[in-house]
């Protein structure tokens, strides 16, 4: 039997460049994704997730968590708290850490995808550029993992096919898997506009890796100005 | 700084237990309680957790997990599945197991115990009397209290007080501890009444339990008829 695969999809770069990554390696038709409906701030991300899905032909499960917002307290879902840059001094953590994110995330993944007989769960997760998140390490990932298997007497394989990569990396590895027009519908941005503010470190951290690797990011392309007198970009 | 613990409350016999075990073991006033609705399919297993907490004295959180009901297809969230006794052939779990609830439940508890600074975890599962729940096993709660520290950077400890207790030794740790007059409030049945049905695998279970350590069950005796023309019964 063909194995099959289920993708965290959070409708970002990482985890759209992580689903053509499963596409190329478990096949069309192998892979699905699921997408959590978490309160996050920006709902845009929703969108793009779901367009991503469409446009790759992957079925996707949006499923919802309304756990994060009763916690409350973090910048993430919580509307009354600002973005700050940089750590917080008494926790030395982004004030954006939702304690145990990706750990919510990945289980419910495997407890969607337990019934199903999907065995491998994929996620965007990177430690290279790891933005002060530990649930993002590759130890996390690993024990998570095994008490994932232990916890459902089921062996799932995690993959983290970003974990060890740059921003630049990940560009390539999107360019090398044909997954560079669908970064035009990816969000990215912490302020959740279209186009990108291209201000806030989400967004120079995109620009980074666009830049080092030589290749133009689709998204700000989508929304480059044409030039309003140019004959030749007039369809009329 | 005197160590703090959070119990995980569901309403029923052992996590009660659990709670007077954390507060013989923490003192009065370290002591919280996080109890979750999740969509269980006896409401009234949240009305016995809120009366256990104040009884005990505790303040108590409760978090909804709105996940389990969309994920579908099992006996405890899903009211058009009826509870069947026994394993299913195919997955050799009871129907009622939904996949990864103990992890989610313990992982939402240290995301609350974080910014309150508090590293015990208390639950009451239990390995001996485990009905086919590979989530309530030591080896799954050992790695996955390690997944929680590594993913949250933060040293927690997850307390199992009743891991290789029997249901009688539960029975009489409750009574030890002062337990048994809150036994009274929790919620066993698996029908979810009170009176309970005296009949289900969950009551014949707690039944055997008390039974074996020789104590009345307080649940049972408050609903024992009383003779009804007894003179010393009447106030009036």
């Amino acid at each position: 039997m063909m194995e099959r695969a289920l993708v965290v999809l959070s409708g970002g770069q990482d985890s759209t460049t992580c689903l053509y990554w499963a596409l190329n390696r478990f096949g069309a038709g192998h892979v699905e994704a699921v997408t959590f409906d978490y309160g996050q701030r920006h709902r845009i991300e929703l969108d793009c997730a779901a367009r991503v899905a469409v446009r790759a032909g992957v079925a996707q499960t949006v499923l919802p968590i309304n756990t994060f917002a009763a916690l409350g307290g973090n910048a993430l879902t919580d509307a009354n708290i600002g973005v700050r840059n940089g750590v917080d001094a008494k926790t030395g953590l982004p004030n954006t850490f939702v304690p145990g994110r990706n750990l919510i995330f990945l289980t419910f993944a495997a407890a969607l995808a337990h019934p199903r007989g999907i065995r491998h769960l994929v996620t965007g997760v990177a430690q290279t550029d790891y933005s002060g998140y530990p649930d993002c390490r590759q130890t996390t990932l690993q024990t998570l993992e095994r008490a994932l298997c232990l916890g459902m007497e089921y062996e799932l394989t995690i993959h983290t096919p970003l974990m060890f990569q740059s921003k630049a990396d990940t560009v390539r590895l999107a360019r090398d898997l044909g997954a560079l027009p669908a970064l035009a519908d990816t969000q990215t941005c912490y302020n959740g506009i279209q186009p990108p503010c291209g201000e806030c470190p989400a967004c120079v951290l995109r620009a980074k890796g666009f830049a080092e690797a030589g290749i133009p990011d689709p998204l700000v392309e989508r929304f480059r100005a044409k030039p309003l007198t140019a004959p030749e970009s007039s369809l009329f």
